[in-house]
């Protein structure tokens, strides 16, 4: 019995992290230090549309902190930290970033005495969480984490990465979604929600991603024609249904049926 | 000026998360039900050696969660959640996947009262972050997130993702990070850190990750002999030297040299 369901259930392989998405929508978050690795840190936090405060004095600003304090992309205290800083707004995260084992040490704990969440730069016991590399396409988002292994392993499975995924993913999932919002314009009611979540699931098992992020706008709203009589059609069947298809049809011997008639 | 800098520096592309490695290991972490995506959770805490605990009347509890509590691999108190839980211990993270809203709303309410990190399942405004769909291959991690646009197309991508990486990509970082530790035995007066550093920084740069993945334990010991003379080789050097090369090689017509001479 233990035998089988340990076959059953996913074998636990510890030594990881817990991978996550943190949401800094709007909130306010801590840079302490404006150099190189700061930069790097406030790209990650505008990105993810973070309110971001930089406290370096000016002169240790590197260029490209200055641009974005000078852009007003972030806001900038010109001095060194003050432990009353802290109590100063409601930090949601603290990011220090500064050549000062103890200051930041200081800081961690301060830090931690009320509970705000926290990465000091380069000493991992004093972190709440690891920065990973991050691949970027639109909605799409892909973090490449070694554990510590490596950060320059993780920037180069990143690139590997960005390299065979389909040119256009990030759009594919932008119509993937907008094909679930159009599906509620299409059939509104709240009694349709299971038709409309396992026709969905029904999308998604028919098509491969490679075939998902060949689909054209087109495409979408062809397959949006299928939700009534609930099926899904072979992407050589939507294919076929293109405009230029049939034009290019039209000029040769072809019969107008697709094999699967469409409901209005 | 500003156009020049503009180019230089990386443009802000809002609407993301921001993707961490958040350590959980040995901290107390409560998960609040015992469903399906409870049982979920649990594996996710568990692979990064979170010290979990468990709140569900036992007749709510799926056969996986069931399974992890008869290991013992989390501790289970059998009955519905009460707001004293929360002052009970010092949860570093809490997770909900119970149906029922009101409640759930409750304890993300007083979750943000005490200042513990919280996500509640299905209700993305009462999230301080979302999960998304993990590759692990040793100490190797990689997320993939859509940003709520679809959690099947993450799945999705994350095994396009793991059928495109070479097969021995984590145990290509372990033999890296190995390497890194032998380096400073071969190499360890703390003098000689930029050395090892820029050493281990033209490794890297060396090789693909292709190759990377594909040197063997015999590859890396002879690869440390480089450090001394602060060379990095070839791939196909490196390949060369191997013992069954050289074997190929005394059959063959060979001069005995591979253009580099390796220092003791």
């Amino acid at each position: 019995m233990a035998e089988l369901q340990k076959e059953k259930f996913p074998e636990i392989q510890g030594g990881g992290s817990l991978m996550i998405a943190w949401q800094v929508k709007g909130k306010q978050v801590l840079v302490i230090g404006g150099g190189e690795v700061a930069a790097g840190r406030i790209v990650h936090l505008l990105n993810a549309d973070a309110v971001v405060t930089v406290i370096c004095p000016s002169t240790g600003l590197n260029p490209e902190v200055s641009y974005r304090i000078a852009q007003k992309q972030v806001m900038h205290i010109n001095r060194t930290f003050l432990p009353s800083d802290l109590g100063d707004r409601e930090w949601s995260m603290v990011l220090v970033a500064i050549d000062d084992p103890a200051a930041s040490t200081q800081i961690w704990k301060l830090c931690k005495q009320k509970r705000i969440v926290a990465n000091i730069a380069d000493v991992p016991p004093e972190c709440d969480f690891y920065f990973g590399s991050v691949h970027r396409d639109g909605p799409l988002q892909i973090m490449v984490s070694t554990n510590g292994k490596g950060p320059r392993l993780a920037s180069m499975i990143r690139r590997f990465i960005a390299k065979k995924l389909p040119s256009n993913a990030g759009r594919a999932i932008e119509s993937i979604g907008e094909l679930r919002v159009k599906l509620r314009q299409v059939a509104p009611r709240p009694e349709e929600g299971p038709k409309r979540m396992s026709w969905m699931k029904d999308v998604s098992d028919e098509y491969s991603w490679e075939e998902m992020c060949e689909m054209t706008e087109e495409d979408m709203t062809n397959l949006l024609k299928f939700y009534g009589p609930n099926k899904v059609p072979s992407f050589d069947e939507l294919r076929g249904m293109r405009a230029s298809a049939a034009e290019a049809a039209k000029a040769d011997v072809f019969d107008g049926s697709f094999g699967f008639s469409v409901g209005a």
